[in-house]
């Protein structure tokens, strides 16, 4: 397999926690999304991904882009071990809590709408920060009071397995931390990401021990 | 089952037409997103629904938010008909589409993110219409791309059949046009959306269908 990438992309982050659980080689095919204009953008990537982002899977004759469709793919391919639970309900609840993090917080915060925020719309580097970190405090809480009431061990957000909702979990927090958010509020959120930063999976995943870190 | 929704939401609207597909019945909970400071942001909603979003599916003792978490739950308890092809890399397919507009387009462009754009960051009518096209432009810009070289048969976004892709398509073509944006740029999305909302299940989830339209 063959994945397009980019060190900080927390999409490419998630896809390569997924395929680190599996325990599946994969080629890294990293691309710069601010050098020369965003190499995500270049119209030989384009012609590959025509949705122009990162990340994107390759396998075979298969051609995959949006970080979550991956992983589903890489689940039902390659079923061992489960990223998601047996039962239809608990199933449904952790992707629910990865759509949180993947619809409600991620797509806000990514790089072209922070840099449209900055050109057209003119605003400074506080307010894009203000910006960044209100949907992180939106979400964030959003995802604290689904922890506090969900069935789980207080190691991870659903159940006492790494699900789906895991792996969006850690990439986000990264995130949180790289834009200085406060993230007192929500003790049970980093309790779960610290315990699984630990695991061999996660830490090989980290941005900075990616190829392209720079 | 029972569904909280509001009937100009694109994320409810595309649970109805999932409902509608399957020929499940279900009970409709209205809840204003704009009345009372918005209905979805009260405290007994919150109770229910920590995520404090529309739509949110009861079914039995599973209470299940975001709208595709609601409508894998639906393909995994009430598989037939399917809204995902068979083979893993077809399904991969259709849920990266709907991803795209899920994740790429529609929370850029939710209330909650106009409403700030309005006040705190202060900007007017014609600046937030021009951010929701300019999303709108981006991510149909993808996936007309993504028409043109899938293998479909130019009524379907994925194949001959209905998939959860068409589901997410027909809402957001539905808000693309509320907000007059240009779809000439767009033949292929605006030919298979005019075939789907034909279909009874798609016509029946439209939002001027809902009991609660005003």
């Amino acid at each position: 397999m063959k994945l397009y990438t980019y060190f900080r992309s927390s999409a490419a982050y998630r896809v390569r926690i997924a395929l680190n659980l599996k325990g599946l080689e994969y080629e890294s095919l990293p691309r710069h999304l601010t050098r020369g204009g965003g190499e995500h953008r270049h119209g030989d990537y384009l012609s590959v991904n025509p949705q122009g982002l990162i990340p994107l899977l390759i396998d075979g004759d298969a051609t995959i882009a949006q970080s979550l469709a991956i992983i589903e793919y890489l689940e039902e391919t390659h079923p061992e071990p489960p990223l998601l639970p047996r039962a239809p309900a608990e199933r449904a609840r952790a992707r629910s809590l990865a759509l949180a993090i993947a619809c409600d917080i991620h797509p806000l915060n990514n790089l072209r709408v922070l840099d449209y925020l900055r050109t057209p719309l003119g605003h400074d580097t506080a307010v894009i920060s203000e910006w960044y970190r209100h949907w992180i405090a939106c979400g964030f809480g959003a995802l604290e009071a689904e922890a506090a009431r969900a069935c789980n061990d207080q190691l991870h957000l659903v159940g006492s397995h790494v699900t789906l909702a895991d792996v969006c979990l850690v990439p986000q927090m990264y995130n949180a931390r790289r834009f200085e958010c406060d993230l007192q509020p929500y003790p049970r959120l980093k309790r779960i990401s610290a315990h699984l930063e630990e695991l061999p999976a996660f830490a090989k995943a980290a941005p900075e021990a990616q190829p392209d870190a720079v």
